[in-house]
């Protein structure tokens, strides 16, 4: 007998910020499955298991997950923000076409969620309201020549450019090398937002601009968001915002 | 008096797909402005009045909400999506920035939304699993070059791409020539999706590959994405899917 596996994107911390789809499954999961504090962040009744993993383990916990779902079981797999984008969706169909072929058996549904840069484009203004890109800044999953060589690309292409796992304590340096080849170029006063844990209780934003922008301005919980030469700050009673333009001459 | 807009996003179509958040704010609403097919998508008491306007004409639909926020109005500027994606965030800020210095008092709030490409990435599986860009085919508002740059730098960098505004009546060429670029430059195996109205009762998926690519597989209710060398068919008991996996060699 085989159960189901629902993938399944939290949005980026505020319960708010699940759509309805969402809201209302997870209630009718038998199981949760996902990295530690994901899972923990979910509301759910006791009588849903939660197995909790470490981060750096997609494949294993898409494995386990899969195993509880050919016993029967409704395995939510979920992930922060969209389970789509540098999350557990890929790592779920991986697992599937490499392997026990029992594994095609299981039914699977995708549902969407707000992503880490949508979430925090909304607390800027609109900085992706132009064509943009994003980057995983993380070299465990492919090699660090190819990051850089992407993030040249992308520069030229003047796309606006949404940095996932862009800090990190076991390689500090990177992201101070992005900004200095970015910095080779674009304009040095383009617009970058440091995005921490947005719509959680230590949310914070730092805008400033390519000339200065520093990794010791972020940590693991931020998105960095670089505008292309079009995008504007327009300061307001409010606040100051961070935009791109729709249409360029 | 200054009222205050709300910046919303609708997402995909269907209800389920609001946020929680979204479907909070909307029957506290006092006015709805928008394009005519996305204000009638929404479900609210006829005591919201509703402001219908045609497509292509965003600036003034901003300026229009504006003046109503003026005269105290709690106004839900509404986009299909996320409403900073391609959409009216960025329409807004632009009418603020360049508009009468009284706009600069208007208090904003962005509501993100489920947008378009995610939408149909979770019913793909994870097309977007590794890095990807999004792309505006139309040259309404940037030149023709632009995008032709755009693209061809997009497949040197490996994104994914996705494809808004894929296909116009007013340039049915412009697709087809974006395909004949992108064989140029990538494998012609690679898996590309025609997304029609997603969530929506007319939804409608082809997958194809960029070998066999035509625009005319696709409609203006159409989100084209394109695979990275990267990218897999995986057929299962249930259905094909298309997945991007989350490392490279």
């Amino acid at each position: 007998m085989s159960g189901h596996i629902y993938i399944i994107g939290l949005g980026p911390g505020d319960q708010n910020l699940l759509t309805i789809e969402v809201a209302t499954l997870l209630p009718n999961l038998t199981d949760l499955v996902g990295y530690g504090p994901y899972v923990q962040r979910v509301q759910v009744p006791d009588t849903i298991r939660k197995h909790s993993s470490d981060n750096r383990e997609e494949l294993d916990r898409a494995r386990h997950a899969l195993l509880l779902a050919q016993q029967g079981h409704r395995v939510g797999v979920v992930s922060s923000g969209d389970a789509g984008v540098f999350a557990m969706a890929s790592a779920v169909f991986e697992a599937i076409d490499h392997g026990d072929p029992s594994f095609k058996e299981t039914e699977v549904t995708v549902l969407p969620g707000i992503s880490a840069m949508f979430a925090a484009a909304s607390r800027l203004g609109a900085p992706l309201g132009h064509d943009f890109c994003a980057i995983s800044l993380s070299d465990n999953l492919k090699p660090w020549e190819v990051i850089l060589k992407r993030l040249r690309l992308a520069a030229q292409a003047d796309f606006v450019i949404a940095l996932y796992n862009a800090v990190s304590k076991a390689r500090p340096w990177q992201l101070d090398t992005a900004f200095e080849l970015l910095r080779e170029e674009l304009p040095l006063d383009i617009p970058v937002a440091f995005c921490q844990a947005i719509s959680r209780e230590n949310e914070h934003i730092e805008i400033t601009n390519l000339k200065d922008a520093k990794a010791s301005m972020g940590n693991m919980q931020t998105l960095v968001l670089i505008g292309s030469r079009y995008s504007q700050l327009l300061t307001t009673q409010q606040k100051t915002w961070f935009y791109t333009p729709r249409s360029i001459k």
